[in-house]
Formats: structure tokens, sequence, C-alpha cells
């Protein structure tokens, strides 16, 4: 049986992260996670980092690999009647941001809890919580059955949380909306198409034309949820992604070697108390956005920026006020946030059932947004992401 | 059998302000309407005139009465958690709008038009037109048969016309969205219940709590579209409009006697083209908007601004290729103020199948427009029109 203050489930961004700013306060936790490291490091994830993401990472001293090896991205191109529209961040809002596979993020947050001590147990199994404890149940990766105690349990496991199973029916919200597509993802080795991401409405559906490294690009386009990425050849895939950028200016994208196919689905998810008691969530575990507006990892360090300034005031300072702050505080980007996704999903991708109204007016808002210094600024501002 | 520069068709604002405009020019024309100037008085319609509207009135010489009657509004109220949050215009955008009613506009345009010696034949009937004529044929108020021969044709005759059918299906695409919910709308004889138009999104649905003079009110609130007004007494229509703008700050409307109640439905539609050879469409003919976004009469004046314009230089100039631009032109403009009456529409309004997360993120997006200058101004300037 372990002891300390905080225990946290998932060694995601949120979990490690939290993990990290906990112990700059002196406050202990445990971190357990029923992946490996080799597994997660192997998820790749996209990584837009918003300019305070990158900033947190490097203030707080976790790692200033992003100022490295990321990108920083002073805009996104809206794309929209065959013409790019750039949406200038720096000239906008004085921001930019960064791209910074999310894998990258986890790999320094790893690196930095090792570094600092940090107890956290990769590759756990039969993980369950007991939110009256409070306290987690694990069989540890020798195969031996452990226990940590806790004053507060967080959950930051991801979107099929068990933590968040534990918030009573009776009491929990679960807000959420399904969407009638998906995104086929590729990894290509080739090289850039364009300095920065493409956002591309098209008659054939959404594409988005992201970067990853000098060899490697990931380029996206919306697809029907049930596609089997079997079923599609190279030559297939490249003959639909080229003519959802075509356009009089003659943009054409960068060929190569396709070497990951995937359908990814996705939903918008709020789960609300984000607090129950000693259980507080965090991220993924609380919320799910689609991927348009690259808030997802976003949110769940935002979240735990919070989170961690109201445990300290909780356990370090005897505000018993404190964890109360939480869900309201996070909560309040959460929708804005979930509001921004929506807005970047619906504008951009073709909706089935859509008429020729929805459509014309999809333009008609497109050209609105970047034809207005106010508009472009306003999707500046969620893209960068709102102060904290 | 008369001959004129330009028959118009459809004596509304439209239709009387392009003929005044083309009287600036020395362009003949005649205006027929089969209804009769007491008719068409006594249609009482809402009216926000953009900055730019009023100013088309008051320079080109129609009136200056709105400077003296109107009343300028330099903001408007976004109500959501029984909180107001005030657009401020005037700060945002430099602009303001001006509450007169379209009655007024009309009543300024006929007279405008009596006292220049326009020809304008109200309560005729049996009007036919002839795209290659041009004609239009039609029984006098006198029961007298009468051709007016043209060489350009204008289908200004609202939202049922008669031009607009004579664009054959092959070339002419219409676009529409009907909305599943209809306004309630009633005037009431009681003093201002507030200085500027209320906004109010509530649990219950939308509400609009306007003004029209010091002793007369316009309210309206979101119903089904089968709704007979009949079944509405006083007491039940005071009770929902209430709770529908009832909040903490204590905001409640001044009651009095209801003197009107109507359901008002309503569609978004776009006809295109706007030009057909010698016949071109303006205004209602042409598109139709939902109130929510106060555009209706503004983008019916836009549309002839640019059409009196094109129409000198075709038949003053013979710039054969003046006409083209007329539908571009005006489309442009068209199709802004169509996604932001749907914006404005269904940031709003209860919509029906609306789950716990649509409602939401509403608020989410209310909360980022007042909570954002960029997103005010983005709205303060499709509220107050577009530049031209």
């Amino acid at each position: 049986m372990t002891r300390t203050q905080v225990g946290i489930v998932g060694a995601g961004p949120a979990g490690l992260m939290l993990s990290h700013l906990l112990s700059l306060n002196g406050i202990g936790s445990v971190v357990v996670d029923c992946r490996t490291r080799v597994e997660i490091e192997n998820t790749v994830r996209a990584g837009i980092l918003e300019a305070d993401s990158a900033r947190l990472l490097v203030d707080t001293g976790v790692s200033d690999r992003v100022l490295r090896d990321g990108h920083p991205h002073e805009g996104i191109d809206l794309r929209f009647g065959g013409e790019s529209h750039r949406i200038d961040f720096r000239a906008l809002v004085g921001e930019s941001v960064w791209l910074y596979p999310q894998t990258d993020v986890f790999v320094d947050l790893a690196n930095a809890r090792a570094r600092d001590g940090g107890d956290v147990r990769f590759g756990v199994s039969d993980t369950s919580v007991d939110i009256n404890g409070p306290a987690i149940r694990f069989t540890d990766s020798d195969g031996v059955h452990q226990e940590v105690r806790c004053d507060l349990l967080v959950g930051a496991d991801g979107s099929r949380s068990i933590c968040r199973a534990e918030v009573p029916e009776s009491v929990r919200t679960h807000s959420f909306r399904e969407y009638p597509f998906a995104w086929f993802g590729i990894i290509t080795e080739a090289p850039r198409s364009a300095p920065e991401l493409v956002y591309s409405h098209s008659p054939r559906g959404f594409a988005l034309i992201s970067q990853r490294t000098e060899t490697h690009q990931r380029m996206y386009f919306q697809c029907d949820p049930e596609t089997d990425p079997a079923a599609w050849s190279s030559d297939r895939i490249w003959e639909e992604l080229q003519a959802r950028v075509a356009g009089p200016d003659g943009f054409t994208l960068n060929e190569g070697p396709i070497t990951e196919k995937t359908v990814l689905r996705f939903r918008s998810f709020v789960a609300e108390p984000m607090r129950h008691g000693n259980l507080l969530l965090a991220g993924d575990a609380a919320h799910t956005v689609p991927p348009t507006g690259a808030k997802g990892l976003n949110l769940a360090l935002q979240d735990v920026r919070v989170l961690a300034e109201v445990i300290e005031r909780a356990l370090l300072k005897n505000d018993s006020d404190a964890l109360d702050e939480y869900g309201p505080r996070a909560l309040e980007r959460v929708w804005k946030a979930q509001h921004f996704s929506y807005w970047m999903t619906t504008m951009l991708h073709a909706l089935p059932g859509a008429t020729g109204f929805d459509v014309r007016r999809q333009l008609g808002e497109l050209a609105s947004v970047v034809g207005s210094e106010a508009g472009s600024r306003y999707l500046a501002e969620g893209y960068t992401g709102w102060p904290a």
C-alpha cells in the first residue's frame, strides 16, 4: 500500500502535466496507466499547441524542446472556391501556434517526471478506483497487486475513462453530439505541400493538409464513418485529396508513398460535473472535441493548470472551497472550445443532407469571415486560444 | 400602349426606390402594383434600417423624415442565461441603425415619386409580363387594359413574384431552407420595455423585444408554425413573453392591451440568376431572409442601388456588359446576409430536436461573441450592414 496526496489515473499529457505541476508545489502524486510507455509513444496524434500550451511546457521546466523541434505557425489557410485565404494569427492576435506532435509532448512530460523522481506506473492492469477511499487499485507490471491511497483522485484516463463512470448517474449530465462523417487520415513520405495548415472546403467535402516533419506529412479528408481504409488504393486517395484542394491557382499536393491509413471517427462530448466529492476529471475523460479546431490537447493542459491551482489551495492552504471552483472555471473554456470546434467543423465540412442553400450559405460565411478583420480575428482568437 | 425605358413590377420599397434612382439620371420608368396605396400602407412590417439605407433615403432626396421620426439605435442587447449583454454598434463599428417602420419608408418613397412626377400605377389587376417584348400587361384601377413596353423589365414584386416565374427552370436555381418554427408577433399599447432591441435566448425559446412608438411596442416569441393566434389569451402571451426574458437582474416587460396578434412563418430563399436577358429581379422577388437579422428591407435597397447603377451604364452609356455585373455584385452581399440571418436565427432559437449539448454549445457561442471584441464587432458589422 502506497500513500500519496493525489492519485492520478492516466499518464497521458493531462495526468503527467498535473503530476508535474503539483510536484512544483511539493504535492505528492502517483500516476498509473494501463498502457506501457512504448505504447503511448507509438500512439500517433496530431499536435497543434496553443501559444499558452507551449509556454506552459517551457515555463514550468518540462522542456524547451518544443521551441527547438516544434514549428511555429503564424497562420492557417482557409481554402474555398478553389482559393486560399490566409488567417494571419501573428497580425491579428499577436500569437502563433506550434506544430508539435502530442507524442513529443508526452515524451517531454514522461522524461521530466523521471528526471524529477515522479512516481509513474506504466503498464498496469485491472485498475479500479474507490472514490470513497479514495484509492486506486491495480496489478503492476510485475504482476503484484497494489493499492494507492490518496486524498484526492484525478481521472485523466481519456475518453473511455473508468473514473468518469464513478460519478453517479443521478448527479451527472453527459452532453454529446455525433457527426455523420469521419476523417480519412494518411501519413505520406513526401515534402511539405504548404508551409502551414490548409483547411479546405470543397464540393467533395473537407480536407486538411497538415505537416509533420521535413520528410513526412499528415493529410485528412472527410469520409463516411463506415469507410474501410483497406479498400482505398494510394492512387484513389491521392485523386481524392488533389480534387479537394484543386483550384484556379493550381495548388497541388506533393505526393509520396502512403505509410499509414486510418479512419478517425469523432464526436463532441462533455461530462458534468467535473468534480464529484474527492474525484476530479480532466482532459478527454471530461470532454472530447472534433479535431477540426485542434483543441483537444490544449483543453486538457488548460484543465490541469486550473486543477493544480485549486488542489494547491485545497491541500496546502486548507481552502475548502477551492475545489468547488474547478468545474465552473474549466467548463467556461470547455464550452467556448466546444463551440469553436463545432463551428470550424460545420463551416468546413460537407454536411449530409445539405441543400444547395446550405452549401452557398457556408461559402457566404467563409467569405464573411475572411473578408472581415473582426471575423478573421474572432477565428484567430479561438484557434490560438483564449487568454487563461 | 405606353413606352418607357424600365418597366417595374412591384411598388414596394425596392420598385419605388429603383424608379426614384433612375429618375435622378433621367431614365424613365413605370411602376405597377396590384395592391392599392392604402393596402401597402396598412401592411405592418418591422423596420430596422442600416445606416447606409437611411443615408440612401436622405442623400438621394427621398425624404429626411427618417432623421426626425426614426430612432437611432446604437446597439442591441443579446440576452442569455437571464443576463443582458450590450453589443455597442457605435463603439464597435462607428455606426448605428435606425428604427423606422417599412411602411414609413414606403410612404416617403411614394410621396417622392408623386412629387417628382413618377408614373406609379397602384391597384392594377391581371398583371402579366412578356420578357421577350419586354412588356407589362395589366388592367388598371379604372378597368382599362394597359400595356407598358420597355427596354428592361424589373421584377420587384415580392416573395410571390410573377416575374421570377418567367426565368426558365432550365437556367434557374432556387436555394431555400425552411425553419421548423415561426414567430408569434404582437403589438401592445404600452410604454417601451427597453431603449433598444433585446434578442433573448431562453430555455423556452427565442424572444425579441422591439419598439415602435412612445405608446405602441412590437414583441415576438418563437412558436410552433401551426400555432393559432386566436387560441392565445393576452394573459398567456404575457406569461410566455415574461418567462422568456426573466433573469436575476429582474428585467420585466411593460404590459398593456394587445392590439394585434400574428404568426409569422419564414424561410431563407435565393433565386439565381438575378438577371435573365432583359429581366432583372430585386428584393424579395430574388431572396428572402428570416427576420432575425433585420436584413430584408436593407438587402432590397442595396439591390436597387446596384441595379440603378448598371442600368444607367447600360442605357445611357451603351455599356452592354454592365447588366452582367448586377447578379454577381448583388449576390455577394445577399449570401453574406443569408449567412448572417441564419447565424442570428440558429444562435438564438431553441432548435427542435436540440440535445443538451446543442443548447450548451449555443450558450458557449453567445459567451464567446459577447466576451470578444472581435466577435462582437463581427456581429455589429453584419447588423449595421457591410460597406457597399
